[in-house]
């Protein structure tokens, strides 16, 4: 039973260390987060198995982790300076400025079905509202403004300009010189470090097609109205494959990639039947795209949103950073390069002569993984005595912490020894987190780690060391392991218990 | 017998996709790196044993993973806005500008005695001569021209500026408006997120004095002359921790995490030896700082740099970014803040008193930490034929590749299928990553591995799978498996195969 709403989601992830908002004590920056205590171990844990899934346990795939901070020659031949933009509109009473589909979206029924109308399209196809606004900016202006489109910041309806354009990448300026020159872009996608070095990655493996190239790291949009908690962030993190292989065999690939990667987000506890997959249509397709799946997946509040895109990006990308683009046969459509200094081909497995290969890229993002990964371990259950308990039911890869060691007595040394070498011996295990929790009372931390997804809690007392007068002796060197989900409570060995918990946690 | 100059190194990095220049394919970005397949897995393992070392085997330690861009109040109080600055100098004719102490430093012996004498300094003591050149501007343009500094680029003596000094933050501009206040910096350290996070982590974790905030993450500083390969680049990741504890007991601690430290980096393969300790003398130390020891490893050409500083940073930071300074006995010298809304203290654990705690904070640079890993690791050996190779003798935990599966002819599909499922048993003990390496004849691949430093190598032959017509047919069901520094060649039942290696893994 996931999460019924985002704000349920939010204020558990503040109150147990998940999440924070960034720079909080200053205001808050918008649209930037802080991952706390156990937001890190969990986006570590998604990432490793992403890594595992998609590079260890494939023989046809390498790592890279290449400069946030990129050349503006790359981004301006990848196509992100001429068309990686949003509509915006400014108010002009009081300079507000939105993201024009957002700004439609978040006004009542009755204003939508107005701009809807104005615009000449149906309401019912959002999109093409928004599409059509774009198209007519003239119109647009008018339209918003009769239709008594609001400003969200000051209530009332606005003096809306016409929508333009507004580029999304970060600009920094590099060196000592701010001259005309000395610029970069924080990469707005992990993808284009892969593509730049495409070259180099094939010269040091001796890799030929098919291969893949995968990236884990941190990616930069200027969002105009970032929203929806970690969902549209300005600065988020990505888990990008870019898959080369041969023209022709892109169709499979891509049929390929789309199965593996719905395997591996059930495998991570999102059920195959909370994602629709959306297969673009043409018109709405990004430049470099043949074609497009889109994992749509239902958030709480939100409803379905894209938590992965898998694009067949055909020769469009190597086809643009590559030098000679005249003498290679590309089949995309490609701005002119006098800049590159490289020739981006690979030998056809079959005739050995250069060719530029098609690329399927899978492209997940890791702030969105962890939102619907934690929406769907949410549960909220009512126990048999009545009580209401929080539980986070990770799957125990995921889970922040595997384990919690609890000495029931914080201030016994017999007690609180036995407990910190049980830690270090289930530490060794290598399987994750284990915590050494004397930080309140059994019943605190038990409901602590259900909150926080804890699988197993392990309790060293008294019975343990054998000073439980009234116990029962025979339970000395034994501990009680309770079970997150079941809450069945058993005694183990201390001896046995490596080996218990490891078998527990595979 | 570690490396014995940095272009050796740097050569084998690139050769065998360790590291390679960013943006390369448009003539590189000055200061940025990319990490290819081999230098990711090495990266991620180092940072891995850091974790695991700082976090998850002690008890007293939280981790993080905060904003790369943060608000510009953050990095306003915390001092940088004002002091995180290197003197530069520009050279009139040309208008290249060169950071004051790399462009002496460069000189010849004589250039630099004659700057020395002239501003008044002996030319031994380097850090008195720039420091001079500073405190009297005028005259150090005099000095330099008089002591004919010649500029790199054009050879000649410079018509030299006087120095200024340059800040060295990246600066950009955050959401659609770009007015006055819409900026944000990339923060220079990650050191900055823990601070700011402080009482988020104490109120969702319940943690008492003494504790640490762990963080790995990006930082940016804008060199003005990027150097040495990846030890001084724009863009770094740094492993940092701030240990907060009661004051009064600071200087015990301090100790204590020289200790723990050194213990690490000798544990990563780096020798006691290798590092010297400086204890900064006052008149160096940063504005934050009480006291702080710098450990300098003996890089190959670069001789003893800084591999990582622990400083004992006083009330400093927290007393920066709290409100309500006046009333918190602070004693750092700390400049007003009416912009945060947040009262950083903690209960003293004695009085219970609320007491802004001292920090002590080990900082490591991992691309400082790969540098070095890699220039211990590196060993020219002349085996007994008389031939010469090169093997990285990494540490097990930290080698990029743990085991290479090689089937002796990749087109014979009953040797590739066992090579095949051994691959895939041994990637399942979750060591690191297990290579299927089918790309060249046996001896290449030895030697490959060798120069990637993989521990292992376990070869799928005719004799595994009992077609060797002239061999042993005891030795069915065997593989042999190559030991990376000693070469000695063994073979091991492939169902005791998983045992052997975790054993020598370990």
């Amino acid at each position: 039973m996931p999460a019924n709403s985002m704000e349920e989601l939010v204020s558990l992830c503040k109150r147990r260390g998940f999440i924070f908002q960034g720079s909080e004590i200053y205001g808050g920056l918008q649209g930037f987060y802080d991952y706390g205590p156990l937001g890190v171990e969990l986006k570590n844990n998604i990432k490793a198995a992403w890594w595992r899934a998609n590079v260890y346990e494939r023989d046809d795939m390498e790592g890279l982790d290449s400069s946030i901070i990129m050349h503006r020659m790359v981004l301006r031949h990848s196509g992100h300076e001429a068309t990686f933009s949003d509509p915006m509109v400014d108010n002009k009473k009081n300079n507000k400025r939105y993201r024009l589909d957002h700004l439609v979206k978040d006004q009542k029924a009755d204003v939508i079905e107005k701009v809807a109308a104005g615009i000449g399209e149906d309401a019912s196809n959002f999109p093409a509202v928004v599409a059509a606004l774009i198209k007519q900016p003239a119109k647009a202006s008018e339209v918003l403004k009769a239709a008594g489109v609001r400003d969200a910041f000051s209530g009332e309806v606005g003096d809306w300009t016409e929508p333009k354009p507004f580029n999304m990448m970060f600009k920094t300026t590099i060196g000592p010189v701010a001259d005309e020159e000395s610029y970069g872009y924080l990469r707005p996608e992990t993808a284009q470090g892969i593509f730049t070095n495409f070259k180099n990655v094939v010269d040091s493996t001796s890799r030929r097609l098919p291969f893949g190239i995968a990236q884990i790291g941190k990616a930069f949009r200027n969002e105009i109205t970032p929203r929806n908690f970690i969902f549209r962030v300005r600065e988020l993190e990505q888990m990008e494959i870019e898959f080369f292989c041969v023209p022709g065999t892109d169709e499979d690939w891509h049929q390929h990639w789309l199965d593996k990667r719905l395997a591996w987000w059930e495998a991570q506890g999102i059920p195959r039947s909370k994602i629709e997959i959306l297969d673009v249509p043409p018109e709405d397709l990004a430049h470099y795209s043949k074609r497009t799946y889109d994992l749509m997946y239902d958030y709480p509040t939100l409803g379905h949103e894209e938590i992965e895109g898998i694009a067949n990006r055909s020769d469009y990308d190597l086809g643009s950073h590559t030098k000679s683009q005249s003498e290679l046969n590309l089949v995309a459509t490609v701005s002119e390069n006098n800049d590159s200094i490289a020739r981006l081909t690979i030998p056809h497995p079959d005739t050995n002569k250069p060719v530029v290969p098609f690329v399927i890229e899978p492209s997940a993002g890791v702030d969105r993984a962890l939102l619907a990964v934690l929406s769907e371990a949410f549960t909220k259950e009512t126990l048999e005595n009545g009580n209401e308990r929080i539980v986070l039911k990770f799957k125990p890869h995921l889970a922040p912490i595997k384990v919690a060691v609890i000495p029931l007595a914080r201030n016994r040394e017999e007690i609180t020894t036995v407990a910190k070498a049980i830690k270090t011996e289930l530490q060794g295990l290598g399987l994750g987190r284990v915590l050494y929790e004397d930080s309140g009372n059994i019943g605190k931390a038990y409901r602590r780690h259900d909150e926080v997804g804890t699988p197993y809690c392990v309790t060293v007392d008294f019975d343990t060391i054998g000073q439980n007068e009234s116990g029962d002796a025979a339970l000395k060197g034994t501990v009680t392991v309770r079970d997150r989900d079941t809450l069945a409570q058993e005694r183990v060995k201390i001896s046995e218990l490596a080996g218990w918990i490891r078998e527990k946690l595979r």
